[in-house]
């Protein structure tokens, strides 16, 4: 038998057992490439936990383990409530309060969240409140299954772009996902299609996950990788072995802009200067267009220690000031086209954004 | 008294005793910030593994220290020579070869070098082998001196160019030179003369000099400073907090085009997109009209598993191949001006560079 991609791919979250005796299954992303290590969550502490030491990381992947994170809250409090599932109601407002301070940035989380609380008020008044937590678990069970879906489509649009070299930072793939990725997602459905691609990856701090997580991804699919400094892009493409970049888009303004992966921008800024199509992928859901523009996504920042060290090791002086965004805002202009599980949009504008990514999806259950 | 900067200035490299009991005393720069420790090197063995191992770095102080290298491999095998100098001149090739196959970007290395040739073939014939070697280290401390005093012209011309926020990467401070440093020494004699500056750092990998080295140059110099990730550059500029940039340039090309700390180019890309001026800072020795055009300046690479691993700790995959230049090129069209210590060259073509830096420096003694 071939060995498939699916065979070899990490995966970074699953739900494990029934729902009164079920929890979630994490990949410690934290500790790779060094070690592969589980985690078992059994509650929201747990879950928050995880998504603070970046055990958990990717905005999709994030977006799936807090909607399972209300569930964890929830389950154990709904036993002692019989009929009355209304009660519930603080809980869950406790546990979305509490998981959507962990990221402003990325869309995804904010909009799974709102989705627990969308099938609760669907529910409300005739179920138990263990009916309703069955419910909340099939919801997230959806948005996990949905999000594989999307990435399958994000990949299919994406793949045709890509051949030669690419490079791309942080890490959009399977880890990052429900399903293959986004971005990368695009990358590993074009090496599957046969394309020839080597693949350059940027180490991508403070937190490396371009050297620690794509370069792993990329090289168990058997896709030919090379890592390289986040100050070396620009004289790589100099040296014409980049024929595009591609990253991963968290959250969609309304005219384009787009926050990403801090290093993303440059990235845009320094392939316009090479002439080198500059691509960005999202399922859907990161549109959003209550925001108007890019300056207006709220850009959460990361601990100054992840700047000052590397993993456990001190890089520079202890008490150092540091600025450290964890993600910025590439003008829509600078994006040659968005990849969603909707289509390519090519020279995305809010006219072309709306039109595609406008409709509401088909309602859930 | 005031605390002075040079009593608070660490001293990368410094000759003690005299000629046959002499040293260099070099600090261990691999080790900072985490700790000060000197390195006594009595052989060339001593001054290659130092070279080699980054415990001295920085273009100017691998110059010097290559200068007298030269003399610490020479003086031991001058006492049997007595007056048969004319002997002392394979010990002479040998040391010139092994220290020049270590850096080949860089211009300062090979032009200590030569001089130390050219001091050699200036005497040969009428001194004995050990006054010969007590020339050479003459020449070297010559060396030595100059590149403080070029720091300190380099240093004056370039701090009337810089207020506000100032963006540098690498090491080009006292660490780096003789002096006070060159792209660093302005921006310290930008402060001394009263100047309001906000320094930003960006890590500088593989080696971190930005955060392990220039922000602990600049936080004893009292200079406000923050260290930011290489990624996160382009997001700082669009921030708007950046005036100038400015970096040392290792070698410059006939036609203005210059090799840098690798991370160099893309800042001048960087900076050329958000408008924002950018500098380099070299000693006039660095002009090398052989080399007619960036393309041709040989590029020396890093160690992959200076990627691959930060400090001691494995950050990626052990076997993923790597692409490390340790410099590359900026293109002339980029650079706003050249700082030098014969002055400011504005948009450096062949022929400024010519006229500015073409003529030979005052012959030695």
């Amino acid at each position: 038998m071939a060995r498939t991609p699916a065979a070899t791919a990490l995966q970074s979250i699953r739900w494990d057992g029934g729902l009164e005796d079920g929890w979630l299954r994490i990949l410690d992303q934290s500790r790779l490439p060094a070690s592969i290590r589980y985690l078992t969550l059994r509650d929201l502490d747990g879950v928050v936990a995880a998504i603070e030491r970046q055990s958990v990381r990717g905005a999709p992947a994030v977006a799936i383990a807090g909607a399972y994170g209300v569930v964890l809250h929830l389950v154990p409090r709904a036993a002692a409530l019989g009929k009355r599932s209304a009660a519930l109601a603080k809980h869950l407002d406790q546990a979305v309060e509490r998981l959507s301070r962990l990221r402003a940035t990325p869309a995804l989380l904010a909009r799974a969240l709102e989705r627990q609380r969308a099938c609760y008020a669907r529910h409300a008044g005739h179920l138990t409140a263990l009916e309703m937590c069955a419910r909340l678990l099939m919801e997230a069970k959806r948005i996990h299954r949905e999000d594989e879906e999307q990435c399958a489509r994000i990949a299919d649009h994406g793949a045709p772009l890509l051949s030669d070299g690419v490079l791309t930072i942080g890490n959009s793939g399977a880890l990052a996902t429900g399903g293959i990725g986004t971005a990368l997602g695009c990358v590993l459905r074009a090496h599957q299609l046969g394309r020839k691609l080597r693949v350059f990856v940027g180490e991508t701090r403070p937190h490396l996950q371009g050297a620690r997580l794509t370069c792993s991804e990329l090289a168990r699919a058997g896709v030919p990788v090379a890592l390289l400094c986040d100050g070396a892009i620009a004289a790589l493409m100099a040296d014409g072995q980049v024929k595009a970049a591609i990253v991963a888009a968290d959250r969609i303004a309304a005219n384009g802009d787009c926050a990403a992966q801090v290093g993303a921008y440059q990235l845009a800024v320094l392939a316009k200067h090479h002439g080198i199509p500059f691509y960005m992928a999202a399922p859907a859901a990161a549109y959003d267009p209550s925001i108007a523009e890019g300056a207006r996504i709220p850009i959460d920042t990361c601990d100054p220690d992840d700047v000052r060290r590397v993993r456990s090791c001190l890089v520079a002086p202890a008490d150092v000031a540091v600025w450290s965004p964890g993600w910025d805002i590439t003008p829509a202009r600078l994006i040659t086209a968005l990849i969603t599980d909707r289509g390519v949009i090519r020279a995305p504008s809010a006219a072309k954004l709306a039109q595609a990514l406008g409709g509401e999806p088909a309602p859930a259950g």
